[in-house]
């Protein structure tokens, strides 16, 4: 078989053509399907923009009204799940809830009997993967309570998505400026390009493996440290800032040193991400010292930037004022990256049902570069 | 970024360098490092494998009875997996036994505290992936047994990997040239070439993420039917056809209808399947009936698709006399490719620890295809 030879990582090289958006990173801007994510954050709730990413369309009145309900009511913990959950919240106490979530969505999607993708057809396929998406909310508000003693909360079918998830969360109805805030940093980071998680959802997709296998793969590549994403980081640098009067001095400290300023650079973005716009938008209308303090930061950070690292357009990232938005909302820090999972799940979903129309498998090559064979086996 | 086009599915595309293996599909040869895969098979236990795998060389004596005794020192289930094993195994019942070994070890993973795999260094990643391959005899054992309402049968450390897994499997302990056999099949499938399930094992490794969700994504993969390998299928069109005399209507008839026959045909191999060759000298040791009418069968359907599909190589694969092995040697036809799996999580796992030196996360690009953004968002 001919090989072709590409950048290491794959970098640049094209696997798919995808209906689903983009990110055009010299222009700071980024898309899901022909509109912009940030104006859809702005301006529509996370289960319009569940329904663009499924079905392609923004729906009406009652096309929503039917979406949200149908979603609100794949809310609930199927018995086996609810049974071994204690389990896994104790088994997970050192490794994190994002182990937790692998775990508890793999048997979901067993216990919901998921079968493989290319055995079913695209209306199954997105049943699959509503209700896959409409639990995620309630595995990961579940297990954060079992791991800290509390009984889980049961979800309310009568709020938002991301109202019922800070509700399940804290036991107590969010007040809606929080839950709003919430909803938007939700839209904000169901999709962002061909990340690594995603691509692994597709790599399974592509075997015709079930749902629940596409998912947790792609929770398995997020928890990954290189993939990025952990808006807890950010925060921790401004608490170990502590007061601004520090901030010189630490960030130069730390820019002189080498180190990486955790909230600030993108792989992608030469210029302000454009998440973190909204987001420290929608910061700054709940104000407070936390926000003043994070402001100074960037902007002492990015004039250091500037001048030690001139030409570099290193801005600050989505984790800088995401972090601040849900430190702000009372999300605790350690649910930050499993409550941008509960988002992404459904960029993931809309992956898996767009790779799930081609039937190709994802098969690459790898180049045998060891002593050549056949030695004999010598004698045991 | 310059984009670069490559053939679908990325056939061909090198992603990587190995030094664990390779296939010559003309040849029909295969190889695990340096050596010839059945060789090993044939002269070599299990164990000494997995070091070859693991380490790069084969044991001596002293260090393979170290490392033998290693590995049987963690096939017992830890407290929090046994505790939630019961209800993956009920959840389980319908989606089958590797959605319960996708659940099952992902919990394993997180309860031994498996940490993100750039975190730590090349021998705790070897330690990490000793454990979950000792482990997964037992949570297959065990999920089986519970899923027909058994108790779980306790591991034995006095057994090698191969007998221990008939042993929890069927409560006896099996005969040695069953269990021989069966650890030769296991051989044989530690690894092959570059296919999906490793390949999503590597994508996730090079995101840093830990040991199990590697594993968790395989398993994923492996599950989906483009995957192949299903043993069982290939028993099935056996006992479908039933007696000699209704071989050559019953080839003739689905050949002449386009269908594939399930054991016949290898997407790289343009010879016979050299997995197969050995494992049907095995299966003639055993003898008996359910032999003597493959050999019939396997005869047959090689002439008539000589003659109906000329020039096409179409020959007997893995699964043909992989089947009639596992068959033989008592194995539930429901475990076959789970026992696949237990084998084949030896060779992932050392497709992890390789690319984990490595440091280059695998993030492709996609090229959007939607309409022209922006457009602006409908009012609600």
């Amino acid at each position: 078989m001919p090989t072709i030879d590409v950048p290491r990582g794959l970098k640049g090289v094209v696997v798919t053509e995808t209906a689903l958006g983009d990110v055009r990173g010299t222009e700071g801007f980024y898309h899901y399907r022909q509109y912009s994510a940030v104006e859809l954050a702005q301006t529509r709730t996370f289960e319009d923009v569940w329904h663009l990413m499924f079905h392609g369309t923004l729906p009406d009145a009652a096309r929503r009204a039917d979406f949200t309900a149908g979603a609100a009511a794949l809310r609930r913990l199927p018995a086996d799940v609810r049974d071994a959950l204690p389990a896994i919240a104790r088994a997970c106490a050192v490794s994190g809830p994002l182990s937790g979530l692998r775990t508890a969505l793999s048997l979901a999607g067993a216990a919901a009997g998921f079968r493989p993708l290319y055995d079913i057809g695209a209306d199954q396929r997105r049943a699959d993967a509503l209700a896959a998406c409409a639990l995620v909310p309630t595995l990961l508000a579940a297990l954060h309570r079992l791991g800290r003693g509390l009984e889980p909360v049961e979800p309310r079918d009568d709020l938002a998505h991301a109202a019922n998830y800070l509700y399940m969360l804290t036991g107590q109805e969010p007040d809606p400026a929080r839950a709003r805030a919430v909803e938007q940093y939700l839209i904000s980071t169901v999709d962002h390009g061909f990340n690594a998680s995603t691509f692994t959802a597709r790599v399974i997709t592509s075997t015709g493996a079930d749902l629940a296998a596409c998912l947790t793969g792609a929770i398995g590549a997020l928890s990954g440290p290189l993939h990025g994403g952990a808006p807890s980081r950010a925060l921790d640098t401004l608490d170990a800032i502590g007061t601004p009067d520090r901030i010189e001095p630490w960030i130069r400290e730390r820019v002189l040193a080498g180190d990486r300023i955790m909230g600030f650079g993108h792989p992608v973005y030469r210029t302000e991400d454009p998440r973190s716009r909204m987001l420290k938008g929608i910061a700054r209308g709940f104000g407070g010292p936390l926000v003043d303090f994070a402001v100074q930061v960037e902007e002492r950070t990015e004039a250091i930037l500037a001048e030690l690292k001139p030409g570099r357009e290193l801005h600050i990232n989505v984790e800088f004022y995401a972090g601040v938005v849900m430190e702000l909302c009372g999300l605790p820090r350690e649910m930050f990256t499993p409550t941008f999972a509960a988002a992404r799940v459904v960029g993931w979903s809309a992956n898996i049902l767009e790779q799930a129309e081609d039937s190709k498998i994802i098969r690459p090559a790898a180049r045998y570069t060891g002593p050549l064979p056949p030695q004999p086996v010598p004698a045991a």
